[in-house]
Order: C-alpha cells, then sequence, then structure tokens
C-alpha cells in the first residue's frame, strides 16, 4: 500500500510499504481524509518536532478517518464498510494515568505519526491504517470524511477548554488564530464564555476568526499594542489559552489575565527552557496549566461534529489529493491563504 | 510610641513615630510578638523586595500578636485586654474578588509593613498597631503571643497547600526548608499527605525538617544529585511546593513531577522574566499554580495553633528585644542556626 | 406610589404606599417591566410559599428592570435615567458566605417580595423600588426593559448549572418545561451540553421546548413512560436538572442519572421530609446539589442577554398593565398558553 | 478446602468446597486474617444485603491479606509467599467508568462476597482465594495481616473523605461510631479537619471514638438532644458523613450542616424511598453526596497503615478462629463490646 513517508526535512515520498498483520482485537481502515497538522508540518520542513528527531522514515498524519475494511476476529460492534473516526491515540488502558482518567498522559501511549518514540510509531497518511476497536468511533453517514478527520484537532480545543475549568459567563483570550486557536475558540464558545478574544500577527486567519464568530480580533506586531489596554488593574481577562508557542504571546497573556485567573499552554513552546514572569504568576496567583492532546473529548468531538452544533467547515481551506502531498505541505504553511489543509485518499 | 523603622538597605531604626486616631471600626493593639519574614529581611539588608523599593521609611513588621488596648466606638465582640492574633490583611471587602471569595487578590489591600504602595502601608513592629475588628482573631489564654505571632506563616502555608487541592494520600516533594518550606510540610502533612519530601542546600534547616516529621530530607548542590532518581519515567511527585525562589530548585520540581502533577510557587522568584521549561509542563500536563498570601486560612491558622494539631514551637529558634533589632535580623537571616526569629515586645 | 400588594391568598390589591426615604448609597427606580415568577403566584394562589406564610401586607415581585429616578449623595457611577437591569438580591456583603463567594447564603439576606423575614421584605411591583447602586446593573439601549427582567430567572438557571459544574460534551435531562426548566435549558446548551433533553406533564410547554431548541421532548404521566429505556444499565445522563418540584420527577431523574452523575435540585419541593431512593444514591454515588438563587449569576445573564447570546425572548408570552394584575396572574398559572407573564410599569 | 459458606439466615457452614483452576493473569492466597463487615453481618442474620438476597450458599469475607501460594504464569512483580493486602474489586478496567478514573462504578464489578449478581460473587473467608495481580498489594513484613485487612474499610472511610473535597480545616461530624465512622473520623483526622465530632445512640463506641482522638462526642437517643445548639442559624458543620443508615441520623445531620455545607452518604440506607428533607437542601444549597466503595483509596489505605500514620489498632477489638466463626459474628454485632472484629486463618 502507499504511504506519505517523511525521511528528512523537505524530504516527503509517497512510498510502497508493507501493510502489517491483523491482531484479533484490531481493525484494518481505509483511510479517506487525513488533516495536515502543525506536527506534521515541522517534520515536513526541519525534520523534528521539538526535542524529537527523525531517526527512521515515519509515515505522517493523525487527523483522520476511514472506512472499516478488515475486522479482527475477536471485534465486536464494528463491521465492514463502517464509516468511522479514527482516534489516533493507543494508550495502554492499564497504567495508573490510563485508570485514573487522564490516559493522554499515558507513558506507554502509541500516537499515530510520532518520532518520540524509537522504533517511530508509524501514522496514518496510507492507504489503510490499523486500529483498536477503541479508536474507531462510528460517524453518520452524512457527516463526510473530512468533518470526521477535524474530531481529532477540535478534540484537542475541547480538552483545553476543559483544562481551563468554569468558562461559562467568562471572558476568554485567545492567543494565534490558527487552526487549534480557531478550534479552541468554536470550544470556548460552545463552553459558554461571555465573550471571547483573540489575537494574531496576521491579518487572514484574524478574518477567519470573525467569520466563525469570535467577538473581537486584534492584529498584534504593530507599532501599537491593542491589548495593551486590558493591562490595567493587573488584567481583565478570566481565562487565556496560548495557541502559538510563541514567548511574546505567553508573555502578553500573563499581563492581561486577572489576578486569579488561568492561563491554558497548548501551544508548543520551544524545547528547553523559555522565559516567563513567574513572579507576577506567583503574586497574582495565576493558574497556568498545560493542556497535552485529549482523551475522552475525542468522542466529544465526534459528537459535537455530527450533531452540528460545532461547525467546523470554515476552517477546511484546501483539498490536496496524495500525489499533491508537498503542495498540500506547503498550503498548510501559508498562514495568508490556509488554516486547515486536508488530503483525500483515493484508490 | 516606638516603631522599627527600615529608612534603606541596612538601616533600621527604632524611631519615636506619632500614634494615628482610631477610626470607629477600628482597635488599637499593643503588639507584644513580632516574627521576621523574609519580605522584612529583604527591606532589611536590600532595601527593597522585588520590584518594591522603599520611597519612604517604612516600619517593618506583618506577622504579629497582642492585647486590644483601645476599643472604637463602632466595635462589638472585642474588649479591652483581649489577646488576639492580628491578620496583617486589610482587603476592601467590596471588590469582586473580595467578595468572590479571594480577598487575597484584592486589588485595593493594604498589608502591613509594604511598600508596595504610595504612601508604604505601614507595618506592625510598633508598640501599637491599628486593625479592623475582623483583623483580631481572639486566641485561647494559653496559647502565648508568640505562637499567635506564627499564624501569619502558617496562614502563607495552608493556603499553598489548598491551592495544591487533593493532597491526602499523595506525594509531596517540598523545595526549600526555610520557614515557609517547613510550615508547608507541617500544613501538607496537617492535609494527608502519604509522604513528603524536602530539599535545601544547608543541612541545619533540613534537621529541623526531620525533627519536625518530614519523611525525607534532600541535601541538594552536592556533586551528586540526590533527585535524580526521582526523574525516571516523568517524575513521580504529585504535588510540589516551590518556597525557595531560586530558578534549579524550581527547574528541579518540574522534572519530578509526574504528569499531570501540580506545583505550587510560594517562593518570591526574582522580578521580571525567568527561565522555565513551560513545553515539558505543557507536554506533562502540568498544572503551575501561583500561590499568594491567604484568606480563610488565617482563621484555620489560628485554630490549628490554638488546639495544638500544628505545633510550630520547634520552628521559633530566637526571640530578640526591641533594643536589639539588628541583631535579631542579622539572626533571621543566619540559616544556619535559625528558622523562625521573633521580636518581644515590652513596655 | 402604587404597588401590588398581596393580603391573602387569592387578595391581590393595587394599594397606593408611602415612598420611603432613600439611603446615600441608595438609587430609586422607576420599575419599567416584572416578571411573575413562580413564588408571586404561590402567595397570590396560597398565601404562602412553603414554609413561608403571609403574616402581613406584601408588595410581590423580583424579577424587575427599570430607570433610575433618584440618586443617593454617595453613589457614583449611576444617573438618572439609566436603564437598570434590578438584582433583587441584598446580601449584607459582610458574613463569612458573602467573603466566601456564595453570598446566595447570606443569612441575613433581604431579597425582593419575600414572607421569609418578619417583618416582610417588601418586593418590586410598584411604581418605584429602592436599590443599593450594587444590585443595579446598566443595560443597553436597545435590550428593553422585558428582556432586562428576564436576568433574574436566567440567573437562577445559570447558576443551577454552573452547581452542576462540568456540562460541556455531557449529556443532560430537565424535568420540567416550565420558565426555570426551559431557562436551564437555553443555560445548558450555552454551557455545552451535547444534548438536552426535557420532559413535562403538559403538551404546551415541551412544544416551547422544541421551538428553542431542545434536542428531545418527552411528554411523562401517560400509560407508557417514555424515559423507561434510559433506566437500563442504571441510567444514562450525566447531569440532571429537577425544575418541578414534584416528587416523581426527583424520582425518574434518580432511575436515568447514570452512576457517578449529578442532579441538581432547583424546583422547590414539598416543605419537610418527602422520599427519596438515597440508598440508590449512595450506590451510584450520585450527587444531589441544592442550587438556591444565584450570585454572579445576574451579571452574567445581563451579559448574555444584552448580547443576545441567550434569546429569552420566546419565553415572554403574555404583557399585561398594573390595572389588569388578576389576569396576569391567572394567564402566568396557565400553562397552556404562557410560559412567562409580565407587568409593564406605566404612569 | 474450607470455606465459611453462608446459606440463609443464621446458617453459617464452614463448608469443604473445591478450588477453582487459576488463570495466567492470577494468583492464589492463602488468606490469613479477614475483617467481619456490616454486610457480611446482614446476610449472616437476615439472609440479604438491602435488595440483594442470598440465592444460592455464599462465601462470606472481602476484608482479607494473605500469602501468595500460587502464581499464574502470565504474572510479573509478585512470587510465592508474599504478604499482601487484597484487593475485593475487580473492576472491568475496559468501560467507561473505569478509564474514568472511577473503577468503583464499574457496571461489571465483581466483589467479594456478594450477592448482587447471579452467580453470587463468591468472597474471601476462605484458604484460599483467587485475585488479579492488581488486586494484590505487597505490605512489609511488620505490618501484619490483620492490620493489612483493615485496608478496605479504611479504604471506604478514605474514599468518603475524598468524596467531601475540601477538609483541611473544616468542621466535620460524623453520623456513627462504628468500624466505618470510627475510621471516617481517622480519615477526616488525616485530611486536616480543624475539629471532628461524632454522634451515637451508644456509649461504648463514643468512648472508642474518644480513644482515637475524636475532638468531640455526643450521645444522642435520650431526652436531650445534644445536637440541638448546633441548629441556631441553619448549622454550623461544613461536612457531614452518614455512617449509621439510619433516617434520624440523617434528619439530624441535615439540620446541622452549614447551607453550602457537604454532606457525604457512606451508611447503607433502607432500600427504596425513605425520607428526606429534600427542600431544605435545596434552600440551603447542600451538597448530598453518595460514597459507594473506593478506588485508588486502597493503595492510599495500604500506605496509611504501613507507614503507621493511620493506627487502626485500637479499632480491631476480636480475634476468632474457623471454627469459632458463629461467635465471631455473634461478637461483631455486639455494638458494646466490639468495633471490629476479625477472623484468623489457621490451617
Amino acid at each position: 500500500m502507499q504511504a506519505l513517508q517523511i525521511h528528512g526535512a523537505q524530504d516527503l515520498r509517497l512510498s510502497e510499504i508493507e501493510p502489517k498483520p491483523l491482531a484479533p482485537d484490531e481493525v484494518r481502515i481505509a483511510v479517506k481524509s487525513g488533516g495536515i497538522c502543525g506536527s506534521d508540518l515541522s517534520y515536513y520542513f526541519k525534520g523534528r518536532v521539538g526535542d524529537f528527531a527523525l531517526q527512521e522514515p515515519l509515515v505522517l498524519g493523525h487527523e483522520v478517518a476511514g472506512e472499516i475494511a478488515e475486522v479482527g476476529d475477536a471485534i465486536q460492534g464494528l463491521a465492514l464498510g463502517d464509516a468511522v473516526a479514527i482516534n489516533p491515540a493507543r494508550p495502554c488502558l492499564a497504567c495508573p494515568d490510563c485508570l485514573g482518567g487522564r490516559s493522554n498522559l499515558c507513558r506507554n501511549m502509541i500516537f499515530y505519526g510520532s518520532a518520540a518514540r524509537m522504533p517511530h510509531a508509524q501514522g496514518a497518511f496510507s492507504d489503510f491504517v490499523i486500529a483498536r476497536a477503541d479508536q474507531c468511533l462510528p460517524i453518520p453517514e452524512n457527516m463526510g470524511f473530512p468533518i470526521a478527520a477535524m474530531a481529532e484537532p477540535l478534540a484537542v480545543a475541547l480538552h483545553a477548554v476543559r483544562r481551563a475549568g468554569d468558562v461559562m459567563g467568562r471572558r476568554v483570550m485567545i492567543a494565534g488564530a490558527g487552526p487549534i486557536g480557531l478550534l479552541v475558540a468554536l470550544a470556548a464558545k460552545q463552553a459558554g464564555a461571555t465573550d471571547i478574544g483573540i489575537f494574531d500577527l496576521a491579518e487572514p486567519p484574524l478574518e477567519k476568526a470573525r467569520e466563525i464568530g469570535v467577538d473581537a480580533i486584534y492584529r498584534v506586531g504593530g507599532v501599537d499594542n491593542p491589548l495593551a489596554r486590558f493591562e490595567a488593574n493587573k488584567g481583565v481577562f478570566d481565562v487565556a489559552f496560548e495557541a502559538t508557542g510563541a514567548l511574546p504571546a505567553l508573555a502578553s497573556l500573563l499581563r492581561i489575565t486577572r489576578p486569579g485567573g488561568r492561563i491554558v499552554q497548548i501551544g508548543m513552546l520551544p524545547p528547553g527552557d523559555v522565559t516567563l514572569a513567574a513572579n507576577l504568576l506567583m503574586a497574582q496567583e495565576i493558574d497556568y496549566l498545560g493542556s497535552f492532546r485529549f482523551h475522552e473529548e475525542y468522542q466529544m468531538a465526534v459528537d459535537f461534529l455530527a450533531s452540528g452544533k460545532i461547525d467546523v467547515r470554515p476552517l477546511i481551506t484546501g483539498t490536496y489529493g496524495l500525489n499533491d502531498a508537498d503542495s498540500a505541505f506547503e498550503a498548510a504553511a501559508d498562514r495568508d491563504q490556509h488554516i486547515k489543509v486536508q488530503l483525500r485518499f483515493e484508490r
């Protein structure tokens, strides 16, 4: 079968790879749609994500949906031809983290398309992918694979919003209007925030933010700081989300979050030590909360997408065939033109 | 009346100052005992605390207890001669923070002995101090003023432990065996931690930690890092408290706190940007929680001290008269000899 | 000035009463709109609410909005002619409950139109009403007084939803499609519930539920129990709201709420002992949570109404003049025709 | 092998039963100590526990510790001769409740010695018992099997206290000084309650409460109600635990718990509808929280017992041999003489 393998920075190949045999508790899924994520881009452009450098060829991709093509002997409740959203996370389900309700922190996690372990966990940008039954969430017929493939990044956003806790009736600010920032905006809106602001260096993603109903947008990076007014009296926002991974954004959030407020870190910051006004955080008793992937939010994401309560269609701005993968990756990195770029898999 | 005024670094004077008139909702208290805190020391040695430099003479002191000497006309429930622990915090009780149950974050706070505002909030190392009725907590006769003066730092520690949330049955590590670190150990023990470790650069405070029942002590700063073993598998401690304000301690806590764990920042870090492995915090979904002063924990502290459930007597290592104030401050800074040094006020 | 006074069951009078003098920290407001609540109806039809019987004439009404007509000397930030939603709660702002962030539990509370204290707390169905400044929330010009008068019952609903905690992505069931049940549905939708069901004995309020976007409606009380299917496997709903005060509804919720789920009690049950399957609650580890009035949710309600994020217009089904008050009360009790009936005040 | 089987009310037999074969992921444990619990007593005296009547002979017992006697082929980390506390709960570890951190609510749970399922889950009062590896917690050599057998009821108590949430610095009242009530007292003390009261109908268990350090004891059921004073101003206790299953106790707790307080139900109430002042619960916004068995608290219990931080020795008041089982059960029901009665298993 064919798979999109990254061999090093800027070296993405559509390769023929050998399908693996199926275990009794697994299914094989014909992949139909796959979204390109920031970590895919980082492997593509830099050959690494944070501390994790490629050590062997890696099939990319973890935002996928498809159709069941083979069913393991021990599987119940899934059948050939079922359309499913595929949760890329395969935690061990046996460690204290898994049994404590935080499987996203499982230290035995296998997650599609990641070089964090050696051998690497191969990804899902391939004709077929293998998954455990609990990774497969059936989707309604009219939902469509591209929407289903958005369940994964939406789950990341829902998880971040649930990490923030009490959001209804609260003032929210989001740093970064990329795919995750915008999905966080949709999730925070769903969670009942009173008003939601978002800031970014670029105008086009902010326009998209406006389009999906964000209450206020702020272009930063110019001479005037449109956020300066929120710094008065130690800050005004109850909840902030850092979805850029850029230190100036984080620094800005610390200045505009009110005493007793919460800042959720979703963006991938530079590895190792970075700078933070931690004494301010102490003196204003701020909660600075890491948010990593998701757990039960994947099911929630599928439910919200299936019911249409969260509409992610405006975020899917480009779709490319497998043969056009380089163009897809270039497009995905072009913030002026695109939010989320997806691959379609056709045979 | 006499008061211990700081005029600049290393310039502490026992001065005659004018008593202020009493408002109807206030009492005047004859101060009996006063503990020297880290911020007092910082004013004494550096003329500043963090960003706040002395701009005018400042009476130091905020860990105090005494006897009511004058009662405002509108006061009920307090009488001449009542022995009281004095809460140094005077929040406005009218802002959303106060009415939301977080008066420690009140942006109109007046707190004894602080240069954070101009004019400075004068402190309580003086013959008499004025307080609102809600600042005065009656203490039992047999408690003694030195114990009562420990209510303030104990309240800081209890607040930090309550910020950490679920502590019973949890593994706890504390950075720093100074007065606050040791009080946090007592508070975490009270909150039911399964085992409590503490680390420090110096041996004597660690011996004190052992004396008050800390389960494990670790001397750091040598060739071998005794905490290294806890870094395996991404860390083991459920809850950590940073009570030093030193960046290496914070960095160490990040490495040994388990994924999903919590780190409470109580120590005063250097002002402005400091370094932190924030990406690790994100990927391990750690809660990094500022802890600032206290709120209802002051009452709790008085209750625990009154009932003897928390015994702080081993921490009071030196007591000096007002005329010997410089010696007291020198002693308070001597970690080899002292934990908490107090002043006694006699007339 | 004129006021709607209840003198006993079915004895409502439009009386001339003497205006009270204004304290310096108070304003006098010309009432413009007032909603009739279940407790008003109970006084009207039974002369009592639960344990509290009328002991003297009582001006009814606590869901009100109006225009500022007189301003106390110490007032800042409010001016003659300002349109305001009026929070009927006047807690003491000094007790531990108030300062602990739960002023709705203030044991010194004065709440418009209640016979819980003697002398009774007179209500707001009068030409003018007096309020403390913190009770007055300015509303935008285009909001209108009828909408503003809905802030109070919406705040009750928002408070109930916040009592339930984690609602986003959860399955919710509501007992009772009266004004509060429907507002809870809107609030739970705002808080991001995945799907929301509601049940009632009557068809018309269920039709209204469907109109405002509730996901599923169930008519109970007939031969077949449409909720029986949810009882399998110990129940399916994560969160339930009891908004009827009827015991069969509560019993039904206990059977269909999943183990570990939460049931919020908002409806006023019969006073004294009622029946409950408390052993089931224990064995399924359910949280049964009282919800009483509101606190900061009043501000949230005004914000949601001002921004249009919650649209309560479909719930206002009738408006009557003061001279037609008996008709208004009769209408408010007619569940086949009405959800919320309001009075308009014109001079 | 021999086992204590109950065949009906008052029909307990020491029977010879056939050992079951061992699965690869299981161990066989030679039971050494076993405590008699209230549910064992209920089967013994009434042939049922609540709704669950005996339908076939049932080996009783679920508070046990022993020595590993046979090790399944797939087992790692446990060896012949290891002394272990045995967690009687065997949840499925695969359902959403288990993976959500609440395995005590697992709807596929198998729990030693329970007639809740048919065929019944056979208990552990037998020469040997089979357990999954995750049910076996190694204990230190000097701990002793009787202490280890207390881990189960202590886990129940710790779970109840953790259900109550924020306990440090709080006032606590416990209804019932039986084994669970007393263990809740120890657990609440461990969790840092400021003061702990307990009430009971009988004097001897109250004396035991005093012995283990409960702050205040109250004998109820006489002419005067010693709790009446706590009813003033709507109640004073922050947290209450109902550990009797008797309705008057629950009613009393509702009257003395403060508005906004929490009541945890651990005692087994009569099955079906019971009476409760639920309107009071609503108007005072009380949390009424079911508490059922335990989850990670079993490990915590073993840790607290191993370290000696919780000392349960005063609660073990009688020990009987298997051949004297009827005497043991009679003793266990005698509240004047006993708190916890245990069986010792010798071969």
